[in-house]
């Protein structure tokens, strides 16, 4: 590294903050309500992403952003077979999408036929550097396997959530996991957090989600009701 | 950052080669075999050093280095309270513990009792910038419920583990993983990796790994058959 490399790095931080608040304006100026969706590798963003789909796509339009670390696109393939509009963002080993990558991204969605915007930001739980990218909403998805002690071991990622989903609970009966110690440790760091236990695989409980979603995005909440189709 | 920033990150980067030698150098002179215990948070990588002091101890001296990226010390409370030494590295908030920390963890293990050394290293799957830390092997702690794509997505960490744990094997009846195509996927990027399929948590084939661990601390194999105990 040399000095012109540290006048990059510099030019980059002003560059994220200046791309984020430029992203949400063009979010907002079209409608759009956008979501960073966090998580360690495993906890399932990707189910969750593909049971929204099948759920809400009815009466959302909904457009996906995939952020891979490498080239491998197993994710953007699994969202592309629902039929929706995706586009892959690469970080190249960076542990997050920052506001620079979304930015590149949204332009190659229909973001004016679109209602809501998932990114499927690189599992982790170690909050990146430029954790902003001009979301309106930070989600975090957690998993019963993952342990009942992680928003303890996690806070800063568990105190940047706006919503906490704790995914995979068909499990609950198969690993030790305390529910009540598991909301405490939210709580502690992040008091304001929602939190909504759900099976992305089997679809139990995502009408909470769903009726989240819809508030969100402006529509009438429980209409997620008469579309729960628990498999 | 300024040009002494620059010129630190630099100093700091030497400083962790010559220090990755020097704690190799120094585990080598006291017949410590030293493994870097890699994994996403919640793999199971506490359980698993928890498991091998159960399995090992009466055999091995065994000593433990927590890798923390908060000042929260919930592994090496549990881990204290099996009577094993143990010691903590908080990153800080980095990904990854490097050599210049675990060479003060080191400071504070009595290393000339000990036959081996687990450090646990930050829950991520993304390699950190650092990843050599002067330890004898990467071992890897994949866990069932993370899902078989792991190592198509995450080809860096999977090809630097000289062993891959397949952890909480108790859970694959109850989801869905295929065993074959997680296998192949690590053959993919890391032929000469070993795979050990087990589960931490009931003690289901951990002899393969105790065995392992016998050969490379020098005992004779199979001396762990006699220990096991299935819960």
């Amino acid at each position: 590294m040399n000095a012109t490399h540290l006048q990059l790095a510099g030019n980059v931080a002003n560059s994220n903050e200046r791309l984020e608040n430029e992203n949400r304006r063009i979010f907002d100026a079209l409608g759009v309500f956008a979501i960073n969706l966090m998580g360690s590798p495993g906890s399932g963003k990707t189910h969750l992403i593909l049971r929204t789909i099948q759920g809400l796509s009815a009466q959302l339009q909904i457009g996906v952003v995939e952020g891979e670390t490498t080239s491998v696109t197993l994710d953007s393939e699994q969202v592309m077979a629902s039929g929706v509009p995706v586009t892959e963002v690469n970080t190249g080993g960076i542990a997050g999408v920052d506001a620079t990558m979304l930015s590149r991204a949204m332009a190659k969605l229909p973001l004016s036929q679109l209602d809501l915007v998932l990114v499927e930001n690189v599992g982790n739980l170690i909050l990146p550097a430029s954790p902003r990218l001009g979301t309106h909403s930070n989600v975090l998805v957690a998993s019963v396997p993952e342990g009942d002690d992680k928003p303890y071991k996690y806070p800063s990622i568990y105190s940047s959530a706006d919503v906490v989903i704790l995914n995979k609970t068909d499990l609950l009966p198969a690993v030790p996991f305390d529910l009540a110690y598991f909301r405490r440790g939210i709580q502690r760091v992040n008091p304001a957090a929602l939190v909504f236990p759900l099976s992305a695989y089997t679809g139990a409980d995502v009408h909470r989600w769903f009726d989240w979603l819809f508030e969100q995005c402006g529509l009438p909440k429980k209409a997620s009701a008469m579309q729960q189709r628990p498999e």
